[in-house]
């Protein structure tokens, strides 16, 4: 056996300048993203970043795509791990309560991705693609159009508790997301 | 009567600083904004803009306060003008439904201004007062657990139906909006 091997790879340097990326948007805001301070992030020399990226719209489109995907999944997970109505109701409070986050970070950055896509033809894709998911893993649970009023109802108690200075209290939450869930239970008249 | 006026004052150059600046965030986004297209798109010379504001941040500041403030009384102004809570229900899903809007440029700059305001203390203070005032017009008509998750169902459903290859229809919106503005005619049996 023989002690020479292969240089060790290259770290994957194109990922870690993507997620540095995130990191600076997320504590300075994308007004002030720079190629030097996303090098500086990363840990690599500013030429690696211009070498992976033609522009920072570029790196910026591939980043946010990437944090997109990993919010979805993580709300997937949620989802397709509940058995019953009342678990799927339960993991829906959680996310609004952000229990599903592992930081400040993902929500700060959420709302820098809705302003990018909305200029954005192919983070538009992106963010349609990820209501759909959004949708089927509520689908599993509930019925098609209760899974859009209960992702519109995270999506808009999300937002509002993260600027709130008197938040909706979890136990609100969960009163109004049955309400939503549990709408079949009481048709109503058609008057 | 004399002919002599004093010199006509300078028609309102802060204000339209303030006014073009939102406007060239809304056409390039906050990542492309510089005072040199600020004063372009409001016709000023570009020391004007430098005269009236210390810094890009502190102009953006000012100009997203005025935006919410305009959008928040839009939203006052159509709850006030509901007479019975069918109107106010019809109300909320006119503001879902972007006819409170008159173009496509105040939901872009929302997003713009949630990201800005996301990291900036001053703006966090104007966004939970706008919270309050939504729910403060809705609670005219709604109690208040009510006001609060209609105003996160015009946030979430405005938000998703914007991104969404294939919206909420209006129909569907008001029999949500139904659901939870009358959850109190099916008070739930505590199991």
């Amino acid at each position: 056996m023989t002690q020479s091997t292969p240089a060790a790879p290259v770290p994957n340097r194109r990922d870690r300048i993507l997620d540095a990326a995130l990191d600076v948007v997320s504590e300075q805001g994308a007004i002030r993203v720079t190629y030097r301070k996303i090098a500086a992030a990363a840990g690599v020399p500013l030429g690696s970043v211009t070498y992976y990226f033609d522009d920072l719209h570029q790196l910026l489109t591939e980043a946010y795509t990437r944090l997109a995907e990993a919010v979805s999944q993580r709300y997937r997970d949620l989802l397709d791990a509940a058995r019953t109505s009342e678990e799927a109701q339960e993991a829906v409070v959680d996310i609004v309560c952000g229990e599903a986050w592992s930081s400040e970070r993902d929500p700060l950055l959420t709302y820098e991705l809705y302003a990018f896509a909305a200029r954005n033809p192919e983070l538009r894709t992106v963010m349609s693609n990820w209501l759909q998911s959004s949708r089927e893993a509520l689908a599993r649970h509930f019925d098609p159009l209760t899974a859009r009023a209960l992702d519109a109802l995270v999506e808009g108690f999300a937002l509002h508790n993260y600027f709130d200075a008197s938040p909706t209290s979890r136990a609100d939450i969960a009163a109004i997301v049955r309400t939503v869930a549990e709408r079949h239970k009481h048709p109503e008249p058609h008057p």
